[in-house]
């Protein structure tokens, strides 16, 4: 049995719903409001579906064509794409875009979205999830109100913390380690949060990279000033035990990513309906502000995990 | 300016539509059937997402919760995850495994499908088609009958003459070079055939990996024995001026991939109502069976493109 065929196998066992058809066909099938949606997730590999002399341009184009005739063999009509991209030199970064434009023009299909990671010479990985939303407008990054109350739904720093300890540093008076390396290696999307202040919302995202970058990001996106005040950000007391409760502490689990943790704007006016700590406020004008219990403090020069 | 901020900067000149938000937000939001799709495609990689020593089953928990972390920003329910992956050692393999069917059952979510590719060291790269087709059944592989005809919709071995001619064999009598080159280079995924196929079929797929391996599977899946005469297989005048028209050339253009042909069955009773050749029929039985002007013959070792 080849390595795929061993592979593919194990996927069988878990992709046991009806869409997936038993992994046997190009597409998966998903019944949705009258709909049968057609899913389908195509890659390429250097060295094995084109050679390393190959144009990025067409590399691009093939792709998108790839992907399409999965849609075609389902008599489907294409309703986008999303990309998922290993960063290399700019050269070959620009030949793809041009090559990818050139396709979605030709086969009128939008690119939606994805994902680019520098690549450092091991294993790269993509996923992409589906959902429904039931309500309108979604949230967005963007639609934040001057005179919005910023929040986030739990503490902020755990997974620093538990990367720390799976690295070797010391659980000193620690209470809970284990808390802590599963906050980092086994996080929890805040789904039936998520879901219960989607109505309520202004804007809201995840706090993936980092609360600072990611509220500056949710600033800009809504055209706005953003106030955060260091003193309110959520720290659990295992991280307080490890990392002391002052500015630097503060300002690391502040800036520190992979909490997965929602950040999301209210009016003044409205309570959150689920566990959250306010943090700071929207205002007119531009940029992220520091506070400190009140007192205007400098950003520190890395706000977050940025990529490239 | 980062080379990932670059790279997105490409990108948001190309994914210039509504439902992409300007590449702005965590994830895309497509309007269907009264229905908000979410949808979004999240990467991680070796030595940037997570060290070497970590353990793959947490790998694949945090690729999941990482995804399902920017639905949960949207307040959206998941509706499933197509997964993307780079074959390693088994081992890592099986460990990868077993983290994604603990997130999958963890998360309520289904594994819809995916693709996974041999890692030659070389660029990777994803995408994620998403399409919406009108009709029931959606066409499969499976559900050919008994006395059905298989069809083709175009000429096949046009890519791997290209793939020769890109690699410096000569053009010697060939009429249209350009074409053969464009042909392995610029595929054209048949969606408008598709369409007008799928409301009539019993079966479809695309020819991505090679015409036998394709049918044989298609075959599996109908649990059917197809006979296809390779007398009937179509090459183009410009394959033919290449490599002749004969058995050997007829093999090999049947077991190449990359044409991007539709593969499809139909009752005899039913004409295609696209251009398509007939290559042969499905009876009861098992297994592919070949033909050369209605005499058996013997199927090649390869039969096309396998992974791994």
């Amino acid at each position: 049995m080849s390595r795929e065929s061993a592979f593919i196998a194990m996927m069988r066992a878990i992709a046991s719903g009806p869409a997936a058809r038993g992994l046997l066909d190009d597409a998966a099938v998903i019944e949705l409001g009258g709909e049968a949606l057609i899913l389908t997730h195509d890659m390429m590999a250097e060295g094995i579906h084109w050679l390393p002399h190959a144009s990025p341009a067409d590399v691009a184009w093939k792709l998108v064509a790839a992907n399409l005739s999965d849609l075609a063999a389902k008599g489907a009509e294409p309703l986008g794409l999303l990309l998922g991209y290993s960063l290399s030199d700019a050269q070959w970064d620009m030949g793809f875009a041009a090559g990818l434009h050139d396709a979605v023009g030709h086969f009128d299909v939008p690119l939606l979205g994805g994902d680019s990671v520098g690549d450092a010479g091991g294993r790269i990985l993509g996923m992409t999830a589906i959902g429904r939303a039931s309500y309108r407008p979604v949230p967005a990054r963007s639609g934040a109100q001057a005179g919005d109350i910023l929040y986030v739904t739990g503490w902020l720093g755990d997974a620093k913390a538990g990367f720390d300890l799976e690295n070797g540093a010391d659980e000193g008076g620690c209470s809970d380690a284990g808390r802590l390396r599963r906050a980092f290696k086994r996080p929890a999307p805040r789904l039936s949060d998520g879901r219960a202040l989607a109505p309520l919302v202004t804007a809201m995202m995840d706090v993936s990279d980092g609360l600072l970058i990611d509220a500056q990001r949710m600033a800009a996106a809504s055209n706005l000033q953003l106030t955060i005040d260091l003193a309110h950000v959520p720290l659990s007391p295992d991280y307080v035990s490890l990392y002391g409760d002052n500015t630097d502490s503060r300002i690391e689990a502040a800036s520190w990513g992979d909490d997965y943790q929602l950040l999301f704007a209210l009016p003044n006016s409205v309570e959150p309906p689920v566990a959250a700590v306010k943090l700071g406020q929207f205002d007119s004008g531009q940029g992220l502000k520091l506070t400190d219990n009140g007192t205007a403090t400098a950003l520190p020069a890395r706000l977050g995990f940025e990529h490239g």
